[in-house]
This record gives C-alpha cells, sequence and structure tokens, in this order.
C-alpha cells in the first residue's frame, strides 16, 4: 500500500529501528516514544485496522502478540513489566491503518490506560 | 489452578458476566471498568504471564485477538473504537496471573496509554 507509511517502512523506503523481525511481523521503535522502551509491531501483511482482519488472520494476530513478547525482551523490559496496547480506530486513538501493537516499558503505568 | 480467580470464573465458582465464549476464550465484564464498555478475554488454559506462553500458544494469543474484536462488536463500541491492552508483570499493572486482554471502548482516551 503505497500511501500506508507502515508499508513504506516494511519496504525500505522509509528508514526504522528494527528490533525484530520474522516471516509474519517486524517490530521496530515507536518515532514519538511513550515510554523508554516503545516498539511497534506490525504484520508484513497490511490490515487496516482489527476490525479488519478475517478468521484466517487469528494466526497472524497471535505472531504479533509472540513478536511483541520477544521485542520486550530485546529492549530489556521482560523482567521489569511491559503493557501492549493496540488502539483500533480513530476514536480508541489509532493513527495508522495498518495494524500494530504498542510494546511499552521502562517505567511505571498507571490505570486506567489513557 | 484454584487459586487463580480466573480459572474459578472458568470453572463456575465465581460469577462473571459472559460475553463471549469459544472453544479456546471465554470474555466477561471487568468487575472494576475502567470504561463504560470493558471486558476482559481470557484463554481457557492457565498460561501466568504472556512470558509463560510457549511458542505453541501463538495460536491460543491470536483466538484471544479474534475474541476482543468479537467483545468489541457484542458491547457496541465496534465503531466508535475500542483500546486492547495486556499488561505482563505486575511492573505493568498486571494483577491477575493469567493473561487477559482487557477490552475498553465507550469513551474517549488519552495517550501515553497509562
Amino acid at each position: 500500500m503505497k500511501d500506508c507509511v507502515f508499508c513504506r517502512i516494511l519496504g525500505g523506503e522509509i528508514p526504522a529501528t528494527t528490533l525484530y523481525e520474522d516471516d509474519a511481523t517486524v517490530a521496530f521503535r515507536d518515532v514519538n516514544p511513550a515510554a523508554p522502551a516503545h516498539a511497534l509491531v506490525i504484520p508484513r501483511k497490511h490490515i487496516a485496522t482489527l476490525d479488519d482482519a478475517t478468521a484466517a488472520d487469528a494466526e497472524l494476530l497471535g505472531k504479533m502478540m509472540w513478536a511483541a513478547r520477544a521485542v520486550a525482551a530485546e529492549m530489556g523490559v521482560a523482567k521489569s513489566g511491559y503493557r501492549l496496547v493496540m488502539n483500533t480506530h480513530a476514536g480508541a486513538g489509532q493513527s495508522v491503518f495498518h495494524i500494530h501493537l504498542h510494546v511499552l516499558g521502562g517505567r511505571g503505568f498507571t490505570w486506567p490506560p489513557g
């Protein structure tokens, strides 16, 4: 998707600090970090929102969660704790319409989560 | 796990308002809602934290994401937007050690997410 910033990162058109990648997902640092450790896990497949995923994408969604775990370890926050966040639709704060899982760590977290 | 409150909900020992269930997951209302619509999606399998999941659990993690999507629709917040949150370890706010995905909607959300 040429108009999708995350697809452009996947295509190497926009630079990003990659922390993890596998056959299905890529994780890189968020350029506007909301925590000392803040990465985004995205699927290589363009899916605009979680509501655009199909039942066949369930395995891919699981791989995103699995990647998030690896990314937390890579960032050194696995033991201290980390928060995963996915916003679906603009009303919840989604700003890039290629699904992404935020992985945040390296500080304390409050509740409610925003 | 007899000491796990979520396993006790799964076993019917503790009541909960179930919103969705399938072969792998159950979702019910959070008893301390942080939004007008607030549910928890849990796997039927006891997994303490995301770091205790194995590669074989990736499909199950995907089913949790898929269930979250269904729960958002069930709560009527799919269109207005919803935020998914998973806390891993006490340092990130995890208070029940049976993995769970928060599904929050029905209000606006701020950033950072707690």
